[in-house]
């Protein structure tokens, strides 16, 4: 995920232009804008499409929410050129890891991340990636959950 | 600052080893490995020391925070630098930088940035080292803590 310029975590994205052809061009173009060099590695179809919701205010908006696993090596590459984004020190603020685990002490760890502030439903995409992409299972999703709610 | 492994946003640092000849060689190491090569850029000395503060529970701790104001150029290295750091994905998650403005809405920026999940008194540290640093005035940083409130 991103620090963004609001001070929010978030994932990378943004508006769709007139120009881009569908709304995966718009996307992409967007990761390219906002992760540089390394962002090919990340390239977004169809297939990645995992849900859509809808903002009634301040703005409609609606959004369209895409999720992929990315291999170890994948991810260093994207890690490495993010700083030469477009975007770097402007709409985005640095990238960060997210932890899939849960340390010892029940809290620290996807809880402790869980407790940041996010960005409109990020924080509900990021599990509900977790869950698609089967990076971690439903029950201990579900137990992270209830943990950083204590 | 940096998301940690627990979650948390924090700054680099560590505990000091039996082999550290000093507390500015043990914070020294420590940037090292969490920063990696670009490090060298914000090299440690005495006259960077800001304030100590003392943890009774868990653990007995002293903790000694250094600020240093870095040019553009030296973050801009230190951040490129720091996917090689010997503890990125271990230790550390992400660099992300601070965002030193609020947004026309009064909350997004820092105010929003300081909502998220700190380790300790790190967000007392980050407001602290930004006024001593003299990177915001001092009505202005109350002004953002008091919106983040709200």
């Amino acid at each position: 995920m991103q620090m963004r310029f609001d001070g929010c975590l978030g994932f990378p994205g943004g508006f769709i232009d007139a120009k881009d052809g569908s709304l995966e061009e718009g996307l992409n173009r967007e990761l390219a804008e906002e992760l540089g060099p390394g962002a090919s590695a990340c390239y977004v179809t169809e297939n990645d499409f995992i849900s859509s919701w809808v903002m009634e205010s301040p703005r409609k908006i609606v959004g369209h929410f895409y999720a992929k696993r990315l291999s170890l090596g994948d991810l260093e590459q994207l890690e490495g050129g993010a700083v030469h984004a477009k975007d770097h020190g402007l709409e985005v603020m640095g990238l960060v890891r997210v932890p899939l685990y849960t340390l010892r002490d029940g809290f620290g760890g996807l809880p402790a991340f869980l407790c940041n502030n996010f960005i409109g439903s990020a924080k509900e995409q990021l599990l509900e990636a977790l869950g698609c992409l089967g990076l971690m299972p439903q029950n201990k999703l579900e137990e992270a959950v209830r943990a950083s709610q204590k």
